[in-house]
């Protein structure tokens, strides 16, 4: 049967997302009973009381303890912690946390990949566009500013837990090829676990991403970012030094109508749009060889022009895209399209101090 | 020359997203001058000295005062308000608001339309089960709830600027097959203007689209999801009054890994998961009418198994979709898939007290 401190070790790998530290860190388990009949139960002692994210905790916390040998179920009761079990919680919270390693990170070429709407192949052009890079023999990272719905692990086949944190800080997983990768779900105990995270946490989340991981020398950094124009765009491009975006979008009027307000967010904060890639162009049927042009004709001169940035290429619809990156393969995928892409990007001024390949 | 209460008059329309009142009302605007050459300008009071919206608001104030007559250019400066300034304004920004209106809106079905992931046909599935339901006589709105990537008022045509606000609340604007619409979209003074606001903003938006809209008698309420599990599917989950959720899912695994997210989230909080649909099925090519599955096989039923719901329809890719969506036209779509949706759906119980067709 599982011992309390076993049982304590498991309730560590559980954070509260709203304060970024572990339940038994907190002081947030109280009244931990061991029955001989395997049943742990215990009282999850809230900073506020109406938490949203309670049951999110209760989820993980039962499926860490689950997991432990002997445990038959696991009963956990609700409580708002006192003032001064708050107040200890508090003061506690503010002690130091990860060491900030931006001055260990050299980066020569640092950019956002956005779109404003979601579906349209952000993480898919991503992934090909390091893969392409690391075929080059460069040294390439993604961050996967994600943070609800990453994408990129699966498509490069890394399982959750290969994201290790340290005193020293994190140390990013790495792709069969040596791409390094950081994600929420390298983090979470499953991939499907949700992470249901309000705007602070996010934005929290994104900076720790770079402030807080050991990257090292890298020729390029690309950050997959989610759609919207909300917390992670801004924290993206408020908190982290991009050299600027590639803005993506898909030939349908409507993606974009969306992704011209991405567009304009950017130029409202003054981040330059480096190129512009469509995806989805067309579909060439395999029967005919004929193009479809299954989502319309394309906008994405429109786009380009808004963006005052040039078109740096098309790609087009490959059910061979969704096959590799669904089977965790993505670095295998190899499209011209994205060489020319590669090509545009590898042409940028590098940053101020890193001027030489690293 | 435009005057000075017309200036005035122009900058109330402008709000400060993250008070939710306009920039008059807060006495933001100070040393306005109307220069002879029709040059205005005006010093911006931040409330923060460093609001990320700043510029969101200087382009909103801009373009308004730009479309009065015998304006040449409008120069803004920035400062920060003075501590009396600030306190001035928070008394202010703490007076009643809009109306609850939510004893006034008897809806028979409220159902969220939901997926976590991005891009897989939220929006065109929602207005196509609205259209279908209002063919059939039925009272139909939609609430908006993708706030910073509204796509329901292109679909259906619906201009900027629809939405008109009074003291007595908000009232929707309508199709003209009389689908009741409230969106950002129909706030905003062009349709590509970007909303650049952090998750409280995006939260306070959601629910004032319930309480403070005038929604009436309606037989369903659609509410359209952006995609994540963050504040915007929170503030429906939390404070909107729901049946439940539709859940859309596309082919790719990869889709399915982030639904998956979305689907333990819903059930985290114990929201109940009504139906699941499947969109961009396959793509049945017009050369040779064989289907060509582009997005891989369906892994629609372990999404529906996991939901504990039954699957309810799959829609396939079908270009006629992206065209009509794009020319605002989408209340003439009329698929038979659609049409299975909508049966399932009018077979759910009614909300409790509206237990008869309104």
């Amino acid at each position: 049967m599982a011992t309390e401190q076993e049982i304590m070790q498991a309730l560590s790998k559980v954070n509260d997302p709203e304060l970024g530290r572990n339940l038994v860190d907190l002081e947030m388990i109280k009244d931990l009973q061991i029955g001989a009949d395997g049943v742990v139960s215990f009282t999850l002692a809230l900073t506020v009381p109406t938490c949203p994210m309670r049951e999110q905790m209760a989820y993980q916390a039962r499926t860490e303890i689950k997991a432990l040998s002997g445990v038959s179920d696991v009963q956990i009761a609700f409580r708002a912690m006192t003032e001064p079990e708050r107040q200890a919680v508090f003061s506690k919270a503010g002690q130091p946390r990860l060491p900030d390693l931006t001055q260990m990170n050299r980066v020569r070429h640092m950019v956002a990949v956005m779109s404003g709407k979601g579906g349209v192949g952000k993480s898919s052009v991503t992934a090909m566009l390091a893969a392409d890079l690391m075929r080059r023999g460069l040294k390439v990272g993604i961050l996967d500013a994600d943070i609800t719905g990453p994408s990129i692990p699966k498509m490069f086949g890394l399982p959750p837990g290969g994201l290790r944190g340290g005193e020293q800080g994190m140390l990013p997983a790495a792709t069969k090829g040596g791409i390094k990768v950081v994600s929420t779900n390298l983090l979470v105990p499953t991939e499907d676990t949700p992470v249901i995270w309000r705007g602070p946490m996010i934005t929290g989340a994104i900076t720790q991403f770079w402030q807080n991981v050991l990257w090292g020398r890298l020729d390029v950094l690309l950050i997959d970012l989610p759609p919207g124009t909300s917390d992670a765009t801004l924290a993206v491009v408020n908190s982290l030094p991009i050299d600027g975006v590639i803005m993506v979008t898909t030939p349908q009027d409507l993606s974009a109508l969306v992704v011209r307000k991405a567009v304009r967010m950017v130029q409202q904060l003054n981040v330059p749009i480096l190129g512009v890639v469509e995806n989805m162009s067309f579909y060439r049927c395999p029967d005919t060889s004929a193009p479809h042009y299954i989502f319309g004709p394309s906008h994405v001169e429109e786009i380009a022009e808004l963006a005052g940035a040039n078109l740096w290429t098309r790609v087009p619809i490959n059910p061979q895209i969704s096959m590799l990156c669904d089977a965790g393969q993505a670095e295998q995928l190899a499209l011209p399209e994205v060489q020319v892409l590669a090509d545009h990007l590898l042409q940028l001024e590098p940053r101020p101090g890193v001027a030489r390949q690293v």
